[in-house]
């Protein structure tokens, strides 16, 4: 399995506090270490930078946590692989180019057999059932929406094929176009609000505190998703199976609902 | 006006040294500080690192000199805006998808009035003429072959619509998918092939000399591509206007001539 982490924010806003939580868990707190991968976004734009060595002692994963770049949208992955060998083809996150605006793309989880639905106009670079899963949802968004519909049609396309391609698997996932950040629960993911009075809250995995209050403006609101919680001394919300939540400029703007088959959590 | 640099190796092959002289030119040497990318390809994938910073004193091309990544193709670019402000949906290289590769582009030189040219399957997410003309270039590639067509129908596709879009303005460029690397002269390209016996060389823009031989082997092949030569004691071969040069594993496969309107030069 992977790990998953999101952010989302009204101001752009460095990622460095959480980062270097997870990026432990690339390699030395946690065993995911064939691969790590974050995109930043600035507007409808992103990059995003890729490794296949483990975070946890990538110098590239270094260099981030020292040059903190600020942005309004983030999502990183560390990888654990299933399917797929080491390599650049096949870490995430996935990226591609839909309405003139990048998406990006992790996915925590196996899904099996689904080499059987047809792909449209985005075609998988690497052997991941990721990087397929993410192709295939966008060639059917597009399919159906050659032009952006607005935030209710895309909400409910998104929480309708998670919910088909949880069928063939376990499929927790962030998905971004720089505007939305769209974060799916099949089995695991908990996400946490900042925003004023900010308090101050300490890593799980590592010995790193921060006062939110010294590095924030009373304006800001950060969303942060994760796999597993982050910090050890705040409240975190768990996600039910099936639950998307869509996160805009640090805020929970929709939650949708989609049934799940029971008895998923044993194959995490 | 901007720079371009390329390689392409028949063995995986770091581009320090020749990034160390181009990058000087993006604000020390050059005044190409609009922002730089740099592309590497592993097989059909690729990761591009792009900063909207100046490239002399950006801290990314910094940790990218000291951490050498060993690819078989790369494309680089600094930028010199002409259309399009800084940022990053308009730093170079650009970066699609097509036939399950990655495709990589970054242009030298302005093109006017392309805005009327129908796009097809790619959008760009920027403002510059350079991104519009690459989606135009794939989508037009794509609509007349929906599958890789062989290498001479492509070189023949690329040098055709390359000669189109040149009837707007300058239109120097690299483009990529991993195995082969186009190489188009319209005002201003050279490149240079390197191989056994190997020499030395020393940077045009700075005061380092490396000895080839003592980091290849016998079987090693690299071609390098730069707007202009990168070495002041080696010798580059200057493009003619409207040449398409394609490399593949370190050597010149083909060369393709197409006719180029006289006065360009006058407009660089």
């Amino acid at each position: 399995m992977c790990e998953l982490l999101g952010m989302s924010c009204n101001t752009p806003t460095d990622l460095t506090f959480s980062f270097t939580g997870f990026s432990s868990r690339g390699g030395r707190t946690g065993p995911h270490s064939d691969g790590w991968g974050l995109a930043f976004f600035e507007g409808r734009a992103s990059r995003v930078f890729l490794d296949p060595n483990p975070c946890s002692d990538s110098p590239l994963a270094a260099f981030l946590r020292a040059h903190p770049i600020k942005t309004e949208v983030a999502v990183a992955h560390i990888r654990k692989r299933t399917q797929g060998p080491i390599g650049l083809a096949n870490t995430h996150p996935f990226w591609r180019e839909m309405w003139g605006r990048s998406w990006v793309f992790a996915h925590n989880g196996t899904l099996l057999g689904i080499e059987s639905l047809e792909l449209d106009r985005y075609t998988p670079i690497g052997e991941t059932d990721s990087e397929r899963a993410f192709c295939w949802m966008l060639g059917q968004i597009f399919r159906e929406f050659p032009a952006d519909p607005g935030p209710e049609h895309l909400f409910a396309a998104i929480a309708r094929l998670g919910s088909e391609l949880s069928e063939h698997g376990v499929f927790n996932f962030l998905l971004s176009n720089g505007d939305y950040l769209f974060a799916r629960c099949d089995t695991k993911l908990h996400h946490i609000l900042r925003k004023a009075p900010f308090g101050q809250a300490t890593l799980a995995d590592e010995d790193v505190a921060v006062d939110f209050a010294q590095v924030t403006t009373p304006h800001d609101q950060v969303a942060v998703v994760a796999t597993t919680p982050l910090t050890r001394d705040e409240q975190w919300r768990k996600g039910e199976p099936g639950e998307l939540w869509v996160f805009q400029r640090g805020e929970l703007v929709a939650e949708l609902a989609s049934p799940v088959r029971h008895g998923k959590e044993d194959h995490v």
